[in-house]
């Protein structure tokens, strides 16, 4: 079993901190109203790439040692982890290989190879997505790196909540987004290291909502056929993710997507910051659960803030 | 004439500070290479009714005697001002009356009144508004409030400015979009006492371009029928404003509504925070320009916030 302790996150912090943003700690009177306490979300949406994955990319590439990081970093993702590992290589100046689905849409693919990253089709299947990988890695050398299945990714994600807790250190309770669980499972750790008192409450889209289960039932459920507007949060729980979060997560809120959009609107509305759909999920579910929260100083981690913006979720 | 120093502005800033937002300087290194120069987004749409029309409006309601203030304030618009004002009147615990055509849409109506103001109907013509303002300011007693033709309004608007030059001494160049010019002389009075050297400049759009035309022919030429996407710009220069501007701005850029909304546009995606059409003319605007702006400090005000979210720009 992995140990990872505040130490590693500390010193992910420490490694990391001149390649990304200290983002912004923003709050809201209109929405503090609206729900009863008083709230603290910390801007990874200003973050680099876009997202806190870029703590934790930054993290993995920049502690390989120099022979390791010379053949590069490999990964299969469509999504903000494969921007973020793409531009952590360009900044160690290694190079970044990206397996993608022929299926992702050439945005994705474009912002990608943008990043200098080489992108590798395969067919949208598991099967396809590992052994392309596999042929990848056995073919260039380079390090494979999971999105969130992977200690330095863990500590790299923890540093967004030791920044928050620094800034705010009074939190009566931390809220991350849980998908595979990097993020979750990072900021579980940092929070109970450095402010064991506060509480972690996780939130999930109800139509993705293997990690509930999965706290429930004491072992991983893999997400099977999820189907959420809150397309960051797909993916099964990680099993170096799972314990983490079995052991510090109090519990799990699950949210719909109806609840979701409008957090996410209410959020664009009211502080002007652009949100994805899987950053507006824990205010969604602490809306709906304003009850147990009164008067409470309760920081959210935003996660991210790339949307397509000819496609907005109301206006569907 | 009138007389406004900086001596007004940072009394102004003073009295206002406990009612206003310090709003963030941001910058954004992918902007900054498409611009060649480095820039500081003043960010008032973080302000207060989204806006840095809360500024104005505070320092008016807050300079005016107890006598004076009881009766209340009252002004003609539907924009961001009528906000500004029924807010600051709130605070200060006073009336509003805010005279509105009947034209304007209701999602402003019961913005204005959700600060509680009294909103007064009246028909869609300039005649209109002036003769109901008037029989409210003779029925109420409330004092009326110009949206920028107005000194008070002036200081309070230059205390962007101010807070800008404060965190960034620096500056080449500080730009801000001109509409009626309440932003544009307040924010030239400030950079001229503050910052000697800065240059300024504004940035209108072509469709409303009545600014650009009165600066080239020495006297105001009154806006007519404006047309531009930047509707917190349709507005024709105040007889207090345009000495200013035409004593300290040195120049006026004006640019299509097409490179408005591809600026808007590119700030939502970039820098992940949501800004009006009027916000984005001065990097349109610079865009076009940036042949002369190469390698300097940039400083330009975000002007709001306050956006449909179910009518954006680029997808009508």
């Amino acid at each position: 079993m992995a140990m990872i302790t505040i130490n590693e996150i500390r010193e992910a912090a420490r490694r990391i901190a001149p390649y990304i943003h200290r983002t912004s700690v923003l709050t809201c009177s209109a929405i503090d109203n609206q729900a009863g306490c008083r709230l603290f979300f910390k801007c990874e949406n200003f973050q680099k790439v876009g997202a806190f994955k870029m703590r934790g990319a930054t993290n993995a590439v920049f502690s390989l040692s120099d022979d390791d990081a010379t053949k590069g970093v490999a990964t299969h993702s469509s999504g903000n982890h494969a921007q973020a590992l793409a531009l952590a290589a360009r900044l160690r100046g290694v190079p970044a290989y990206v397996v993608m689905p022929t299926s992702a849409p050439t945005v994705k693919r474009v912002a990608v190879a943008g990043y200098g990253a080489e992108v590798i089709d395969c067919e949208p299947t598991l099967q396809a997505r590992e052994e392309t990988l596999n042929q990848v890695v056995e073919r260039t050398g380079a390090v494979f790196v999971h999105p969130y299945n992977n200690e330095k990714i863990i500590a790299g994600q923890g540093t967004a909540a030791l920044e928050l807790l620094e800034e705010c250190p009074n939190l009566d309770v931390v809220m991350a987004p849980v998908g595979g669980g990097g993020l979750l499972s990072g900021t579980s750790l940092a929070t109970r290291a450095v402010a064991p008192d506060a509480r972690i409450i996780a939130a999930e889209p109800r139509g993705a909502d293997d990690a509930a289960r999965s706290l429930a039932a004491g072992h991983i459920i893999p997400s099977v056929k999820p189907d959420t507007v809150a397309d960051g949060l797909l993916t099964s729980l990680g099993e170096l993710n799972f314990p983490i979060i079995r052991d510090h997560v109090e519990t799990i809120w699950t949210v719909d997507d109806a609840a979701i959009i409008a957090a996410m609107r209410l959020i664009w509305e009211r502080m002007k910051i652009i949100i994805e759909p899987s950053s507006a999920v824990c205010l969604a579910a602490l809306l709906q659960h304003k009850g147990e929260m009164k008067d409470l100083n309760v920081g959210i981690i935003i996660s991210g803030g790339n949307v397509d913006l000819d496609h907005l979720p109301w206006l569907n």
